[in-house]
């Protein structure tokens, strides 16, 4: 592959002090690098080879760091970061109805989605987040506001039985869903997918129009699904049947569903996932925040369903922290099983980079570090007070790192973090923005 | 109070954009300042009165910044912070038995006590923590190594019915005791107490002996009860008992024991324990990571039981991140009760800072920011990307806050951090230490 006399040219050699790639799984090469040009993973192999066998424009040497995937946040609605907190413990129809509907009604429109994606752009990027599975109205914007950026996305196409600022009749969500699909459909990293928002708010008309337009299309169908025992009741009464039960029966239940919450599952439930290639995207800070429920994740994982793992949006979170997220979901796990091997580090890491681009289709493009993807990549720090001693990178990333000892981000090999700070974007006037809108949403959190 | 024409003198004076002063509870401060002099706090006052009524040798200004009570870790085992990550995702059988014990066996001596608790004053005071409640064995060099550093602890002096390398006999245990609790008995930072190991390893004579100690010695009895379901089986096999009864016929159960963890409680224990005035220190990651069970901390939070908060030791965390820990009581406590408004975050921020203090005997001297106690305080950034939108102060320093946004610490009025860094230790030796330590524990690791 390399010959010794002529080295190959590349864009960016990384040498970092532990790589892990996550596939192989549970992996940890000391000492390696990774090889990138035009945005691609040419190789992963030891620093004193990389050394001979490339000819890098820039090297980035991070011998005390673990350079690991990117990850991928796959559930979030990243315009409510701008709600991050404004209203906490409390029931919730009156957290809904007395506080985040009564505000979204007075604030949603283009510039809400624009300037809440770019203060969580700016938020997952610090804490090592290269890609995210996002669910709102007007994508169109959110599709923008990714692009800008550089920063990777599936943007939900939101569909709902009821009017909207971004969308009133049901034909009126199907035919701008079209629109904004075939804008980005070449896109290198803006993708969409059908954001149906949950089997309570969409009729079977819809999923069946869902259905028939994922095939062709060929894109993922983003979903809330048993986030809630009293959701699964209610769909009993309604439809004399559970809400999987009734999306299988509408078609809906394949490998291109992303299946979020599923905090109740039976057995038979579980094996049909696993049958069907459903992913499941766990948001376990949002299921006990909201006292949602307990997904079983690690009868998800033992059946061989796929995994994924979400934040949820601010309002129910109260973060992006992806780093916090993995080990609320390792820790969880375990007590739900009644097994302190349940959920280990390396799956749990899975479900946070590779299990998440399986989920949303780009399982092939980003993920793990192997040659052939795409380098979206993060640095982090083990050098530091709370990450020493080092015993195992894999149980440290999981269970001690936090998403403040991430120094640098590359996505699709473009650097985006450097030495902690934020490459192309302007910190200040992000929080002064923030600042104004909670001057707005303040006033409107008062009077309602 | 104040006379207009002559400011008082005092050391320091810190203005913060919001004191959350924890009593009273809930409340939350704007604009307002404390005056500190010879490490206590004279007043808590709006900062445009403090400037005309006090004349401090230093100010510190925080305009962005929430000052708050500094955290009360209410169970640690410190020393086992060389121990961080070191066999994760075990059962707990083959955790003890074929790897924490071994290596304890191999190392437990002076010096891994004290380097284990520097490495664990460090983060403790990087994450705004300020004072402890450390149970594990050589109490004698855990003091010294606290009072070194100026970080206010209560020691426990370990009792239980083997021998180790810190005592032999029964007799020995108690001798040993004392002379350590009569050494620190005036120590304006440094207290002990008795940490009987749990009810399954110690007999009923330690306990005794320990009732009648406790009360001449005046001293808090810290002990691990009902951790899991296996030791409330166990005892009631061995002994025809839960633990909780034994202990109560033991005469133990008062308002001198912080029961740690208690996964297993009846509506009658929680009931005994408000009577009793005991104090529960939860730790609720510890509890999830090993599959103990779930604490039911709403229902002992309204029977009226003081709830404190505690990490465990990082062999079993993985961290001494009290943040982190606010926010896992506070998630996991709703979940638990099946209700999103159970363990608001003022209950939380009160179990993590005065819930702590009462638990270990400190509750006239910290826990709050109140005239006339010591003045251990934590400054927290609000002017982050993370930390933006502010919309409620208490809600974002629970569930938003990392501790990584902590810039400032002062321990009886001294400061021991300014703007993140840690004024009197040695950063980079103390890293250089625990990697020292984790090429010799790594060896007897794979020895094992």
């Amino acid at each position: 592959m390399t010959n010794n006399s002529t080295p190959i040219a590349c864009d960016l050699l990384i040498e970092a002090g532990w790589i892990v790639p996550v596939e192989p799984h549970g992996v940890v090469l000391a000492n390696h690098a990774v090889a990138v040009r035009e945005g691609e993973i040419l190789a992963v192999l030891p620093i004193s080879e990389a050394r001979i066998a490339y000819r890098p424009t820039e090297t980035i040497s991070r011998p005390q760091s673990v350079l690991m995937p990117g990850l991928v946040n796959a559930h979030t609605h990243n315009p409510m970061t701008l709600l991050r907190g404004v209203a906490d413990d409390l029931p919730l129809m009156r957290w809904l109805t007395e506080h985040i509907w009564p505000i979204e009604a007075a604030v949603i429109g283009p510039q809400f989605v624009a300037d809440g994606i770019e203060l969580a752009i700016a938020e997952m990027l610090r804490g090592g987040t290269t890609c995210c599975n996002d669910n709102y109205f007007f994508p169109d914007v959110a599709a923008a506001t990714y692009r800008k950026h550089g920063f990777r996305a599936l943007v939900g196409l939101p569909i709902i039985e009821f009017p909207t600022a971004w969308a009133t009749t049901q034909d009126d969500y199907f035919d701008r869903a079209g629109e904004v699909h075939d804008l980005y459909r070449r896109d290198p990293l803006v993708r969409t997918c059908f954001a149906p928002h949950a089997p309570y708010t969409v009729s079977d008309t819809s999923f069946e129009r869902i259905r028939v337009l994922s095939d062709q299309l060929d894109v993922p169908v983003h979903c809330h699904v048993h986030e809630t025992a009293q959701e699964v009741a209610d769909a009993l009464k309604q439809h004399g049947m559970r809400p999987l039960a009734r999306l299988d029966r509408l078609g809906i239940v394949n490998d291109r569903l992303i299946a979020v919450h599923m905090t109740q599952l039976t057995d038979a439930e579980i094996a049909l996932c696993a049958a069907r290639g459903v992913s499941v995207a766990h948001c376990p800070e949002s299921n006990l925040k909201l006292a949602s429920g307990f997904c079983e994740v690690e009868k998800l994982r033992r059946a061989g369903v796929n995994l994924a793992l979400g934040t949820d949006g601010c309002a129910s979170n109260n973060d992006l922290d992806m780093f916090g997220e993995m080990r609320s979901a390792a820790l969880l796990a375990k007590a739900v099983a009644n097994d302190a091997s349940a959920l280990d580090a390396a799956s749990t890491l899975r479900m946070a980079t590779l299990g998440g681009a399986v989920a949303i289709g780009m399982g092939e493009t980003i993920g793990s570090i192997v040659p052939g993807k795409r380098a979206d990549l993060a640095c982090v720090d083990m050098d530091r007070i709370e990450t020493q001693p080092l015993y195992d990178p894999i149980s440290q990333l999981v269970y001690a790192t936090g998403r403040q000892h991430v120094t640098d981000v590359w996505i699709d090999g473009r650097a985006k973090l450097r030495d902690g700070a934020l490459i192309d974007i302007d910190t200040a006037a992000l929080i002064a923005n923030a600042r104004h809108w909670r001057e707005r949403i303040a006033i409107i959190g008062t009077k309602s």
